[in-house]
């Protein structure tokens, strides 16, 4: 039986800028049936008013690290080496399954809540996270970013392209594809050439996307040059193949080149742009406006929370349109439109899922935003709103491949008390001693 | 009969950074009566349980145009010359009493909720947002923003002197100077050198802050030192004897130079931080770490709403605390402490009021953060928690002058209902027509 949204006004993502007031949103089978100013026919399963919201697509969190919940502000306020060797790798040695479970749900909480409906995780114990993943009905592509510090790179000898087989073979199109496993490396700095091409391989003979941190900060991106003959991290990952898959994406991009934009455009590598985590750590400032132009695709990640420190997506979108108007000190670097759609439909063609966009056929992942927030009346364009005034705590409603799972604070999927006192009483005092 | 607060965790803003856990603050006669760790002795009308949430002082708007809610995203997209000329000034003729109090209690309840206590406003119809303020609880610093775009300047030949005249009046030392009026210019540029120098000599006479929009955008600041020999906008002020009262605050001051702060340093200027809005609108980044290392106090606004598009001082003290680091390559070019002291006991001191910390004989300008947000779980560092993490819909409980004016969701001192009919049935069709 099919549920109908009305009295929303829809943000469609598609290529008019379609806004429609007073719409009717009709959804059967987890996908999106109907669109349109009239009431569908039919009797409905439920009826939601959206009592005059926006009801857009979900977003998608396009680079996370999700179990990272636990470290939120820990060690801030030291430089990046120091806070890596001393805080955060420390306490990485100390995880267990139910400590990554309890973190990782506090996180897919924090993002459900917030608006997510799909997002990427790049992390350890990913096999737990797919657990979680599967149990709270978003989508995810699941990663484990693959490293190998040794001389001789063979397959054998590294552990993580074992992790990636198996979670290859444990996660990879479940139910219906909500799941996916993409093939990942960490970064051109913590590979090497065996592993990368490795790598590669593996995404083009199963088909799957690549994902990779690029060119996050400056000195990654010039020491990559010194050690491959003036290569940056994209140019040198393409000459191992590893963009050789459908398609791929990369973390951060903020000091690629112009050659760079080239090959990221034709072999389909979006740029995943993480504005509040490049600012926190002091990397820089992505060059989105110039990438667009490129006609490479742009999509939006929080980053983990230790370098955020939330998981709102909305602030990212938010920073992202207004930051480039203000390093460019040109008002009209960005739209909002274009942060909107980063938060959407680019992260749903990075992902190659057919979400991202209210559209028949499209998988029914949506949100809804409480039509009476103060911050979002009145409401003369609905994606300035949504991209300059709207904050996580805004979405009221979060359906996944049309299923609800989040309704005004409360969690359908995931035991909210439980979870916080798994952190609370387990997860914290193992990993901090406290 | 005082109020207590017990279980939170209570952030102090004092010198030595304290923290206190599992605090109680004692609330007598508007003002903090007691800050400890032991229960203080005595009978209270109602004990506030804080379970667990952090307790910080209320946080301190110090630029605004409140009424300015009616235009959020109005515009948007455009260049500055065409939004203000085309879309802002046609809508600000038709400003009437009514609308503008509906606009102003929208504009307050956005603050109140997101835990400002204390504001300024710069707009219109001043004498009716005096009213609402009156009404809301809350403290404010009023100001009119004089323009004079006439040949010969002369008190009588300029309606804003009057207007300035007028609201101090009215309004100067309401309820125990809850309400201030102070003197302002809006700007260089909308002003002749006998309007400076009468504003300065009011301010001098009266004991007034001074509030000025200074070097917003590099135009404005080199047009300025084209007019007027070289000088900048605070030099060129300086000569007017603008800074002559007890205490100034300019907002802004994007393109200030060294010698600028040095003025503004010795004349107790401070500089009033708008990141979003300067982002937003591509005026650029202001030298905050420059600024502070010369000895100017900094505080934080948001700016209109129709620049911003909310009134979420978390958001722009986040901004704030990662924008400096981003655009100078430096983590730790700004710290979580410093953009929460921004927030509070800069503006404080900006608008000379006894707030912007907890301790005895302050203000009890209060608010709570919600213990339980999942966005502030763990909580490794209060200050961070605040700074990087924290939504202002976290907030649970707005105390001004030791009144509870906002909890749960609920306002005390402004009828939701009423002015969201007014807002949306009177002001904006009297506005936009629609």
């Amino acid at each position: 039986m099919p549920i109908l949204f009305q009295n929303v006004t829809a943000v469609l993502m598609d290529a008019a800028h379609t806004v429609l007031p007073n719409a009717f949103v009709a959804v059967e089978g987890g996908r999106i049936a109907s669109v349109g100013a009239a009431r569908p026919a039919g009797s409905f399963e439920r009826v939601i008013d959206g009592r005059g919201g926006i009801l857009m697509p979900g977003l998608v969190n396009c680079h996370t690290h999700v179990p990272m919940t636990a470290m939120r502000g820990y060690g801030d306020g030291h430089s990046l080496h120091d806070w890596l060797n001393n805080f955060i790798f420390p306490v990485e040695a100390k995880w267990d399954h139910r400590a990554i479970r309890a973190c990782a749900d506090l996180g897919l909480m924090e993002m459900i809540a917030s608006g997510v409906t799909c997002l990427t995780d790049m992390y350890m114990h990913t096999l737990t996270v797919g657990q979680a993943v599967a149990d709270a009905g978003v989508s995810a592509n699941l990663c484990c970013g693959m490293v190998f510090f040794g001389e001789e790179f063979s397959p054998a000898a590294c552990g993580d392209c074992k992790n990636q087989e198996e979670l290859f073979q444990t996660w990879h199109g479940y139910d219906d594809s909500r799941i996916q496993v993409d093939a990942s490396l960490h970064a051109e700095y913590t590979s090497k050439i065996g592993l990368c091409e490795w790598a590669g391989a593996f995404a083009r003979d199963h088909g799957l996307n690549m994902h990779v941190h690029i060119s996050e900060t400056r000195k990654e991106h010039e020491e990559c040059k010194q050690r491959h003959g003036g290569l940056t991290p994209i140019q040198y990952m393409d000459r191992c193949g590893v963009w050789d898959g459908p398609r791929s994406y990369a973390a951060h991009c903020v000091w690629t080149e112009p050659e760079d934009w080239a090959i990221m455009a034709q072999k389909h590598v979006t740029a995943v742009h993480n504005p509040v985590s490049n600012l926190k750590l002091g990397s820089g400032v992505a060059p989105i406006p110039d990438l667009l132009k490129a006609g490479v695709n742009v999509a939006l990640g929080t980053d983990g929370v230790s370098s955020n420190n939330t998981t709102d997506l909305f602030e990212d979108m938010k920073i992202a349109a207004i930051l480039q108007n203000g390093v460019r000190q040109d008002p009209m670097a960005l739209t909002a439109w274009d942060a909107v759609e980063m938060a959407t439909l680019g992260g749903a063609r990075a992902l190659g899922r057919d979400t991202g966009a209210i559209a028949p056929g499209k998988w029914a992942d949506l949100i809804l935003l409480d039509g009476e927030a103060l911050n979002l009346i009145p409401c003369h364009d609905a994606a300035n709103n949504i991209a300059y005034a709207a904050h996580g705590c805004d979405v009221v409603l979060n359906m996944c491949r049309g299923k609800v799972i989040y309704e005004n604070g409360e969690f359908l999927t995931i035991d909210r008390e439980k979870t916080l006192a798994e952190v609370k009483q387990y997860a914290v005092p193992l990993l901090f001693g406290k």
